[in-house]
């Protein structure tokens, strides 16, 4: 752990100012947790009116708190914060948390006491957590600096991170009633100094924790944050609820790629890279943690449904499929030994049915059967009670049968009182229990994502030798002094020559002439198509001819695009028509980047044309890509995976699809300014791409 | 309700055969419920070993039972239930429930068994349930047949009809802690004569009931569901779970429609005809029903959050956009109210943030101020216990505050133990609670959902009377002579002009003489495309070119077309070439029409080309149409609401696509042998379409 954090997680001696007498206040609050809560170094408390709290005597100034004394709690008036943190300085003590509000959140003022905090802090050498938050509970030290009513629950292995202190409040009750135990609760509030990257650091290192909960309404840093996000899936799993997913404003884009990206875009594709799951509600955030945190991972998506009752056996496979897992085909000898077991019209398929009149003894003879199946990854057992034994028979039995397993096992317990104790008894053996069965089955997919995770390769963005970046700076040095914003075809096609992009032949033609002269060159037939920063959508202005195999059409068609896209945009600055061969048929998809403000460039990949945005078939990573990020994006979409099955023709070259997407990324990399780069389309034949439309725009 | 039907749910008298002595029977767990649950009828029990049982005489056979007993309840083995039935019938028994298994379950032998009891029932005018059923509980009666462990939970409001015996069994346990009665409860088996649909109007007379919650894994007659289901929404709402989403088979397919179309697609147009919500998981049937069963209906889609905290709003204010609901603008009086009566760093936005700091009495003149605004449809509290107030004076405050308003207020009460008694007073005061911030929108969406079905016009399937249906009839016996299977494109359009659609012109060419001679007198530029009903998909034999200007392209492309279709599909009938003049640029909509084997004929309609299984913008209604639903089909897909702002052109005729929409209907529903009706592209133009494309597939 970064040794200036241990303060804050693992103090030595903690004092709490602010301490209170008054049972209604949150300073009592916190000073019985930290005097009733087990903590085993020293706790001090500091209040100007002095007396006794919880038989400590309460000290009048900080300065007279004896030694050892590494953290202070801080719930006091903002405006008296930077006065008390002066003292802690002073005193030596090597981080605060401030629980106060009244700081960034209130307006002008409340940010100017938090940049006088940060400045103390800083000069100090000292860390702070918040303001305006609920403090840390470390679960297994113990310390609790918060004012959160205690939980009888015990410790565990979930470490919950939160940009939310009313999300942390209600998290400990969950845990008492979701049979899972906390093994840190961090209450980040306006992370002034400390924040969720920091403290994943942290968290990732503590040997109780199994498995990262993050509660996230933003990062503070998308490059940090990465990297700590990064280094800490390679240790444990990372589940995390990322809101705000729906922003009301959206800024100008110029291009299909621009229209398609967005915060969320970038979140997912940060994820991605950072392997970190991403859950999309609170109850799937906690969900997903408990298996995570006690279960084995799943060598595959095949999934056996054992139950007792059809009717959930159904509601299990179709949640199964809609997670994008498959339900298992049982080997011939399971169905055999399956058939010898069960009574005589048993279901041996899967959704394997051992029907109402079974046994525990029954279901855990056929769960061992499933789990030593080599053709099955886990196990979804649904336990409606049968009807003549009590849920947690049937609980003890399955436990014994799961014990040792290499393979998930989860449960459904249909009901509530009646499945109580078969709960308790499933999570002290820590096999984790839902109540429905389409959250086990959600369960079980988010454990298949962590093994993806965890069982790819390590892998380093590509970056190729054989790029003239120089030729790109003159490219953009030159579009500065001439126009800025978007670059015409011709310079757009030369920026991404230079970085080895296959691009189609194009010739600016200012005349009919130039037009029938360049066809001449190209060789017919042609396309002609206008030329234009301002107009985006080239076919919707009828800017587009296609198929032109005369010089005479070739004349004809330029004079008549001219004028259409004249009539349709007035205002439109339009260099001519830009001449180029037709190509042979080939798949178009389209290959894009923009820069995220955030997380910096995104590559995008998809289903090409006029209709990308209602097609919607199109997928991101962060640039610079690695060589398996681009082929995620193939194989994310469905432009990509048509590739490998063409209708009617050879598959497409899918190498050199990749190749262009790590090009793409490189360059969008290499040259932030460069906030839209568009292909639409690039044109995929059975051996090479050649892109045929290029927009890029200039910061 | 239907006479017969009512001994089945309101006996005078119950008799049950196969009562059992022993404990772990399920014939004592009936017998228990029978003569414990409060039924204030006679209940007799019948068992050949005679006896007394909860201090009643066990009689050794039906005819000894005394009157009044108008339903019989069968728990005995399979193979003595048809002579069982048969006493029933002889004495007088008006229904039976047939609890046991082994019948159609089992194989042909069971089949069997059960057609024998139907033909006794039949024969006798008795009604049956079951077999191989949970039975019925009639809470308000109070009457269950049962052998489910008895519940805590008092009566309530929503019939709950299943398919599963297994979801029965959990569902009282979950309404005891859920929080909702039960009106009903029926469990219905096999089916062998009653079904949902029976069920579905028996419930919706009942007073008790105000929601109906429907599990279902299939429907015994589609046409019989539509109505029966129809006329329960008309009474009440409707909310069902359709399992069996992803059926490993796939039929054979001729089309796009086709691809497209399938089980989901037949039962999402039969709910959206029928008026029943469609809920996606087990957790979402019982969350809407509680919030149906309880809440007024909302005016609109705007909804108000009240939060205390800003991170569960931020959730709140997410799932709200997700689940196609708005977050309301609040008016400007009430943000100054808000403004007046919160502290100052309160926020008066939407979400409404009261701070941590909250009282009661804040959260309940905030909730008054919000329901009193005429900007907001429905609100969405959020309780975080406030830190310093239990969560329960909150609730009280929230209870008063929302009393007599007409707008539905939906609370989301974070935490377990915490909120547990302020959950029990919400739920005795009829504002439903839920777990999560996300599932509280989903509700209200559900509420919205109800709102649509309910003020929806009542409207009737639109028939055009200029329709010819002898000349479809002639086309149809022409094409049985000829071939079968897939119309000619010049017999399929004809099919379409004899239902008064717009078809554009074509010739079928079958020499290059005879292209060039077509497009002479359809005038150039023209359309040649290979004309094959073995060729599904055109562009991608190479089969199609456009453009063409001149005699000569005519017969080239001519010659072209039917080299490269013949070499990309030698076992394809190639009829020769349809020649279409070129028509002005349209949007290019795809409408279709299939027959579905369980609800007649789907009418499909969307993004057409080549793409629309990659696209998947489509959207199906049950034909034939009323004219709000195939304005629906217009609403519900991209390709619909483009019509109303295309890129750089005037709108598109909205009314020429719902006509063809409708008229496409009308012919699918005339004629169920069309086994696949396919427009595609249908060309939308600011006045007028146009079917350039059609494929007609004959059963």
């Amino acid at each position: 752990m970064d040794e200036t954090l241990r303060p804050l997680f693992a103090p030595r001696g903690v004092v709490l100012v602010g301490a209170s007498h008054e049972p209604g206040k949150l300073g009592y609050g916190v000073a019985a947790n930290l005097a009733g809560g087990g903590y085993p170094g020293t706790v001090a408390f500091v209040n100007p009116r002095g007396g006794t709290l919880f038989g400590r005597p309460v000290y009048t100034a900080l300065e007279s708190v004896p030694d050892p004394v590494e953290l202070a709690v801080l719930i006091i008036p903002a405006p008296a914060v930077p006065d008390a943190l002066q003292a802690c300085a002073r005193r030596g003590i090597r981080a605060a948390i401030i629980l106060s509000g009244g700081f960034r959140e209130t307006g002008p003022q409340g940010a100017a006491l938090e940049a006088e905090c940060l400045r103390i802090a800083r000069a100090a050498g000292m860390r702070l957590l918040g303001p305006n938050c609920v403090g840390v509970i470390n679960a297994h030290l113990p310390l609790d600096t918060t004012f959160l009513p205690r939980t009888a629950a015990p410790p565990g292995d979930v470490a919950f991170i939160s940009h939310s202190g009313a999300i942390c409040a209600s998290v400990t009750d969950w845990a008492a009633e979701g049979g899972f135990g906390l093994s840190y609760l961090i209450s980040l509030g306006n992370q002034l100094d400390v924040t969720e990257s920091d403290v994943l650091g942290a968290v990732a290192e503590d040997p109780h924790t199994r498995v990262i909960a993050l509660y996230l309404e933003g990062v503070s840093s998308g490059r940090r944050f990465l990297e700590a996000a990064r280094a800490a899936s390679a240790r444990k799993p990372l589940v995390a609820l990322k809101v705000g997913r729906f922003p009301s404003g959206r800024r100008a884009v110029a291009s299909h790629t621009g229209a398609m990206a967005g915060q969320e875009a970038a979140y997912d594709a940060a994820f991605a890279r950072a392997g970190v799951i991403r859950a999309g509600s609170i109850e799937e955030l906690f969900d997903w943690a408990r298996a995570l945190g006690q279960c084995p991972l799943p060598a595959g998506r095949s999934v056996a449904v054992l139950t007792n009752a059809g009717g959930p056996g159904v509601v299990a496979a179709d949640a199964v499929e809609r997670h994008g897992l498959v339900m298992a085909e049982l080997s011939p000898a399971t169905r055999r030994d399956l058939g010898a077991l069960l009574p005589p019209f048993a279901g041996t398929g899967n959704p394997v049915d051992i029907l109402a009149s079974a046994t525990p003894q029954l279901y855990a003879a056929a769960l061992r059967l499933l789990l030593a199946d080599p053709a099955v990854d886990s196990v979804l057992v649904i336990l409606p009670p049968p009807p003549r034994e009590a849920a947690e028979a049937v609980a003890d039995a399955l436990i014994a049968a799961a014990a040792g397993s290499s393979k998930p096992v989860v449960v459904t317990l249909l009901g509530a009182s009646g499945v109580r104790e078969a709960a308790r008894r499933l999570r002290a053996a820590r096999l984790p229990d839902y109540r429905y069965p389409e959250q086990a089955a959600a369960a079980i997919a988010a454990l298949q994502r962590r093994a993806e995770i965890c069982r790819a390769p390590a892998d380093e963005p590509v970056r190729f030798a054989d790029v003239r970046p120089h030729l790109v700076r003159a490219l953009i040095a030159e579009q500065r002094r001439e126009l800025g914003g978007a670059f015409a075809q011709a310079p757009a096609a030369r920026v991404l020559a230079a970085y080895g992009i296959a691009v189609a032949p194009m010739v600016l033609a200012r005349t009919p002439e130039e037009a029938v002269e360049a066809a001449k060159i190209l060789g017919f037939p042609v396309a002609l198509k206008v030329a234009s920063p301002d107009i985006l959508h080239k076919s919707d202005v009828g800017g587009v001819a296609l198929h032109l195999a005369s010089t005479r059409a070739v004349a004809a068609d330029f004079t008549a695009i001219l004028t259409r896209a004249r009539e349709a945009r007035p205002q439109a600055r339009i260099h001519g028509v830009c001449v180029q061969p037709m190509l042979p048929p080939g798949e178009e998809v389209i290959v894009g980047a923009v820069q995220d403000p955030q997380f910096g460039p995104l590559v995008m990949f998809g289903s090409g044309g006029t209709e990308v945005e209602t097609t919607r078939d199109v997928a991101f990573a962060l640039a610079p890509l690695t060589r398996r990020e681009a082929e995620g994006l193939l194989d994310a979409t469905l432009a990509g995976r048509r590739l490998s099955a063409r209708r009617g023709g050879p598959p497409g070259d899918r190498a050199a699809v990749v190749e262009t997407l790590l090009r793409v990324g490189q360059l969008a990399a290499d040259f932030p300014d460069l906030v839209e780069i568009e292909i639409n389309p690039l044109l995929v034949f059975s051996r090479g791409v050649s892109a045929v439309d290029v927009r890029i725009i200039l910061r």
